[in-house]
């Protein structure tokens, strides 16, 4: 049943343990290979000891050509410039990659070298990827699944976490028209797992704990990001303001965005737009009116959910909020759910476990 | 040297205890009465065992002629509609009151009883009360010491933490111009204590740990204080959409408000309005360039740190941060930096001293 | 391939819905009903919102005729005395029952009535009453899984949460007659969801974040069960000094035992006793030398982790700590761990995915 | 009033931040210099934000000559032997000095080399030395401001945080009598301040939090200090087993510890054993029968907080849990209650505050 081999690339970072837990726990997917630069030859469980007794895979060295030899489906979970030189070389040896960097999420490189002052050095691939957000381009994923089929390079670029979960505040709004204007502005507040393994001033528990405090204003690379999507979406150009916050939680990421509304909308338009939107989505769930979803909600899932209201005052305004978990459907569930999709696998295989908080 | 006699009506609420150690530490206050209906007959330090080898003081019933008998000063942290029973008595017994419930704060009756859904019963006294926030408003608390020098009847309406913190956050881009429209966003994120000592599901530790969660969208009941507050300010009605978040920690509370920005507005034009107009402000800070405050920074304090940035693409925006504590600055501390104000004391004493955190 | 029909009687405790989460996820186990006599009539998840999307189950009275025409298996997460009037309800009519009270630990009758305080009403089925602690019992279990297939009755008692990982710091070093002496300390610390899910001042966020404490010194109803085990592991009578704590933590729970070592006993004497007791259990695991477990490395999961040393100065003290999670291990895992066995499934079935913390 | 000139070296740890927050706000103590090898040059604010507005120091370098010019008194919050190098020199020259380090606090210099692993390079200091806890060694601290008066030589060696509360906790019984045995157990748990200020695995806030954790089981080394402080209260060597844990809380520490009580000893014994010992200390607080203390009701304040109780079944045991704040009475602010004894001054000047935690 486990009969397709996976390699996780930059499995100790936390997006790259957490396919690592997916993928044991997945009933076709078989963790064959986990690779770390520094922790190569060491076990994952050293790095790890919730790992103890559960896996004994020992680290590699991230070498294409080993990948290609043991693995059917990489996932690299590196920092951005990491899979510019990787994600050609496996491709080019017949491995499906599932990329969880930023390196191929934006359609135009002149923009990502822009945001990330970096020159991007396989533009060639970017007409050929498909983002990875399966609620929005699940079209695209299976298409990729064909192509894969028939023994054709396969590309997915897995959505940042607060892209992901502005989008999903954002869509039903902006698709069914109610929101008018050309300015989405997010605040998103994320858990401490986001800011990434290496320890430092800013991720020391006791910096970290009992503060939340806003980073990276008016300035954060998520930001075109979130314009791609939303725009395309929309289909008319849109403009994100966005202000990520730190809060004192493992995992877990909530996105409040704002819509102007338009000319006569009333909050039973919204509330249908969203329910309807997401009526036929397994792993996105709407909340009756007047709830709006808490992270604990989704903590360690592969789950969004969304809740919405109209500030129908004077300025009449679509204030939606999302929760997922920010290394779930913000990194490796929406990786493994992306996976799923292109491997004709159902789309929820191993993902649907509700969250161990309550 | 502690002369001037301090009744805490409520003292077992997190406004009314914070106010209690406040008052214990103060250099010319003394704490003579704690007041609770409930716990009326027992020690403080029953009810709060932090209290222990501090302080043994009994608890008494909040009867106004015995706080009128034994106090100067009384600090109401009630809910809202008791301070409608309570103030009028104690200002009529000679009492100095400082306010913390909404009751007195907005000018309007009319506003009240729409958003508190209950008559106002003493809407006389609204014309003579003071909205206590000292860095907006330093001159009313001037002229009401005058006029508690000359024996006349004084009450302050302590402001909510939510609309202190989104006034200190916009008050410096609206002042000076540099935001245009009427419209202001504040989107802002409470610790625990800010949904009051009452246990509940939502209080719970294991449902408010590692969750963050919008509430009250739209409906807030600190909305139309702001609106009232930032109009003011801004010399024309301004309209506010407000959503509030619980996260995952005791105390803090961080307001991140955005506004748009007047063509040809710069970064330097809005980093000199908010320098500028905290410079002489002891209690607030105005955080370098680049950096956005914590609230671990102002946690158990009586003082605010604002950070500001402005978002110069497509939609010029200015958006400010404001981190207080919701009890401190947020609530108890202000009322005692009002005090201070009122009863001629230098206006930080007992309010100086830094964050126990880091 | 769900095959076995469950009934979670008590759905909405924390130990409950544990149960409600892992039967959901378990490949031959199918939740049919779960109960709470105050929620009844409402879903599952408008108590539990995390269960939306993943679960649409509405809940039922606790009745023994329903559940016994529904339900295969029932697991009884409630409070103490529950069990003693339903389980024998269940097991006349057929029904294979887990305990997860504490009606049925204790095999003394008497010792129940002098710790709870109250009459057993049900001595005649502790004689049958298996005690669900698998590492220690599981020849126990086995015959319980023979007794079922022939249709007699199975009753379950599962071990409380400290008794389980009390028991499994310590067995290793009493079986292996390495400990001396009659007293094994037990400190332990748990987080708050062991205190329940009812709202109370001492699992209010504000109460408990930031803190330690200890409670139930030298009185805790967990003391008896242990002594029980302990007696029963070391072939004589052991007393056991329990000083429970709580710390902010939503989940796990550790203990840390003191024995006094036996003349001329060595570390690797020690070491050695622990490797061989568990090398082959397939949910506990013991640490290298030098490392003791963290509560974070089985959070959400149904597996425990065992460390320990040997302070050889001149008192000889064994230390030995075991991590589980509290609603794990410690209740709801070891809870279908148990019913595997006798049900003839893979006894980790369900229940082997590494924790979703770091 | 503020005209005692105080120096803190090694201002940026965790207890030299707290020393700084303590002399700030102390009516007599004025902060006129901070030390840091590598911040020298920047602001204090800049290191920890919370100072912003507060207070305006440049750090310095650690030089004697430049300590000793500006500062009457230096407080030494360094790792060990750090002060084997400066406290000689600034004795030297005058300076009364406070060291938090561990370099002085143990008689005997073959011991501390045995635990420390490097050699002791001014044991000729040891004999005129005062371990500084006041509550055991009043009458030490008071004949060393004898000493001062006089222009005497003056070091102080502050206890480590596990030695404090360890023998704040088993102190009464000892010195009564009603402990019986050369054991006693020490089983601590530790905020993750204790662990220092230096980011690391451990210290992350996705390591730690939703963890406890033991660590430097049977090696810890405050072991030899608390051994040598309670074989002088019990009047014969004691022997003490120790393991400290770490809890997901920034400050606070519990010591949990278990004595063999003498024959015939009945809880009213231990009780007013522990009432009376600390009946007339300002800063410890025996609590009621049946409570045991929190570390929250200690937070960020100068006290301690102590619970007793008695097992009195088959193993007769005193269990005593004391509470501190490892940065406070574990730390900093027993530094400044030893410096206050010192310098005349009223024993808790600047020290009664209650905690803003609740």
């Amino acid at each position: 049943m486990k009969s397709i081999r996976v390699c996780i690339v930059g499995a100790t970072g936390f997006a790259g343990i957490e396919l690592c837990r997916l993928v044991l726990a997945h009933p076709c997917l078989e963790l064959v290979m986990a690779t770390d630069r520094k922790a190569a030859g060491t076990l994952l469980s050293e790095v790890y000891p919730s790992f103890a007794g559960a896996c004994d895979l020992e680290l590699s060295q991230p070498e294409s050509d080993l990948i290609a030899q043991r693995a059917d489906v990489a996932f690299l979970a590196v920092p951005h410039t990491a899979s510019l030189a990787l994600a050609p070389e496996l491709l080019a040896r017949g491995v499906t990659v599932l990329d969880l960097s930023a390196d191929y999420r934006l359609h135009d490189p002149a923009v990502y070298e822009a945001w990330y002052e970096t020159p991007h050095t396989s533009p060639e691939l970017l007409s050929q990827t498909v983002y990875g957000l399966p609620e929005l381009n699940r079209a695209g994923l299976r298409a990729l699944a064909a192509r894969r089929a028939i023994g054709e390079t396969v590309l997915v670029a897995v959505p940042g976490c607060y892209p992901t979960a502005t989008a999903l505040a954002a869509t039903p709004a902006l698709e069914a028209g109610l929101a008018t204007g050309d300015l989405v502005i997010s605040d998103a507040i994320s858990g401490v797992s986001g800011a990434g393994r290496a320890p430092s001033d800013r991720t020391h528990f006791c910096r970290a704990n009992e503060s939340v405090q806003a980073y990276g204003v008016a300035s954060h690379r998520h930001t075109p990001e979130m314009e791609q999507t939303l725009s395309e979406v929309a289909g008319r150009p849109i403009s994100v303001v966005f202000t990520p916050h730190l809060a004192p939680l493992t995992r877990g990421l909530l996105a409040t965005v704002y819509l102007e509304a338009a000319a006569g909308v009333a909050l039973a338009d919204v509330r249908r737009a969203y329910e309807d939107r997401y009526a036929n989505e397994p792993l996105v769930t709407t909340l009756p009116a007047g709830e709006m979803p808490a992270t604990a909600s989704v903590f360690g899932t592969a789950r969004a959910q969304v809740g919405v209201a109209l500030d129908d005052r004077r300025r009449k305004t679509i204030v939606a909020s999302c929760a997922i978990d920010n290394l779930g459907k913000g990194a490796a569930s929406q990786a493994v759910q992306c996976a799923n999709v292109i491997l004709g696998l159902p789309e929820t295989q191993g993902l649907v476990a509700p969250a161990p908080l309550v």
